[in-house]
């Protein structure tokens, strides 16, 4: 399904994506999920896509080749929000044009964009366009976005990032959250797409696709694995020798025999660890 | 939506789940997700449910008062498998009687369940009960079953647990699983339920219900996270300086100018990492 994440940090943006597509187990394929517009001092804008490939890809051709007649596109649109109006009206008209047949498929219209970057100056911002074309923005309270298979790489990048965070530290973070999804989904594969764009600079200074030989994912796929075993092993087991301490009437905690058999039994909160404390739980 | 994780080590098994439930933001609930069929010296069997509230009920009351006519329940049937088979069995009487009416409503029949335990001198048994009825086992291969939210909490039982993790550090890497779904899902929430269950037992004798007076998983949720972060920090921030240390014209690395606009440019590959290979892309 793909995984694409995108951060706005107060010094800049970074996009990862992924490459791997399918089309079941047997038909795995490699595609680039990533573009970039980019006018050298005056814009920089990056477009990653997840869900069906050809949804996608229809889009981008649409960004890419706008029709006479269509003012407007990522070229000449004068913000990052009316950058997001013109994916979303691509999608529109990939839908228009494509959905029906779809549906006499069975295949439904699934597709999602990030676009973010920067126009002149501009604020950076960061958007995500869903497939009825409305989108949603990042902010300081939200400072990232995900599109794809999300939720494996979720809980990192909440634990870690802040609008404050560094720019090299959200890129190391970015590819935290993708190991730990290449590792935890098939649908999510290499090589990388990794996009660092420093606040202002107007042009992409650092890009980079890591693949297997890559030094740097191959030191974050190890060591990042390693290092979290060891902090696992270094975290205190539980302490159940409390329970064993108590009164043998109290050891199961659990109702009379008598009430058997037939009746689930409640189970009863038993002190067993240091300090925690005893209580009795509601029915089921 | 609820998350429940079980694991089968060589030295026992572990059960956690959570108590929430919702039904819509503004309708949060606390309910336990998990049953405990004991006959001490005899059986142990855990149960746990996610899904449709409603329908994981129902399913708990016919296994607990099986019906005149009905041979076979938790407490008679001869072996973990046949305990697997009855949660189908009763999965399916409750698709009987209510499927219909809630498709009037347009409410699909979603249920999950986790059945493990041991009976006898037989071994530890874990299996994952569909909405269908049918069936998953936990195997050496595959030391654990999750349902509900359960992408959150994967990568980490991914990386740390095998069949011979001792008993309390599988019990802890389940809280440790937990607490990056609670982070990341509103739809997760305390208080827990844990169980442990030691080989050859035939007894409950570890079981706690953790809320947030527990002294253990405030430990966990604490230290986890800020061990976490500073195994981050610890981790080496990528270095750019080879990019900007290449000739003007490789800086970009991406089409000359004059193919633009209208085009989207082909991003190549750049080296932007110590020892990275240069490397050109195919096409989009």
């Amino acid at each position: 399904m793909t995984y694409c994440v995108a951060m706005r940090v107060n010094d800049g943006l970074v996009f990862l994506s992924d490459t791997r597509t399918n089309a079941g187990v047997d038909q795995i394929s490699t595609f680039r999920k990533m573009s970039v517009f980019e006018n050298p001092g005056e814009r920089v804008i990056v477009l990653m896509s997840a869900g069906n490939l050809a949804i996608s890809q229809a889009v981008c051709q649409v960004l890419g080749e706008p029709a006479a007649g269509h003012a407007a596109s990522l070229w000449s649109v004068d913000s990052m929000h009316d950058a997001a109006r013109v994916v979303g009206e691509a999608v529109r008209e990939v839908y228009r044009r494509d959905a029906e047949s779809l549906q006499q498929f069975g295949v439904e219209f699934n597709c999602s964009f990030i676009i973010g970057g920067q126009i002149g100056t501009q604020p950076m911002r960061v958007f995500q366009v869903y497939s009825a074309g409305n989108f949603i923005e990042a902010s300081s309270v939200n400072p990232y976005l995900q599109i794809g298979e999300a939720k494996y790489g979720k809980p990192i990048i909440d634990r870690v990032l802040t609008p404050s965070t560094p720019l090299d530290e959200a890129a190391k973070c970015a590819l935290i959250s993708m190991d730990s999804t290449l590792r935890s989904n098939l649908s999510v594969g290499l090589p990388l797409d990794l996009l660092v764009y420093e606040r202002d600079a107007l042009r992409v200074t650092r890009f980079v696709s890591m693949d297997n030989d890559n030094a740097y994912f191959q030191m974050i796929h190890s060591t990042w694995g390693a290092r979290l075993r060891q902090v696992f092993s270094e975290i205190p087991d539980p302490e159940w020798s409390t329970i064993e301490a108590l009164p043998s009437a109290s050891v199961t905690a659990l109702p009379p025999r008598a009430s058997w058999p037939g009746i689930v039994h409640e189970p009863l909160a038993v002190q067993s660890v240091a300090q925690a404390k005893v209580r009795v739980q509601g029915p089921l």
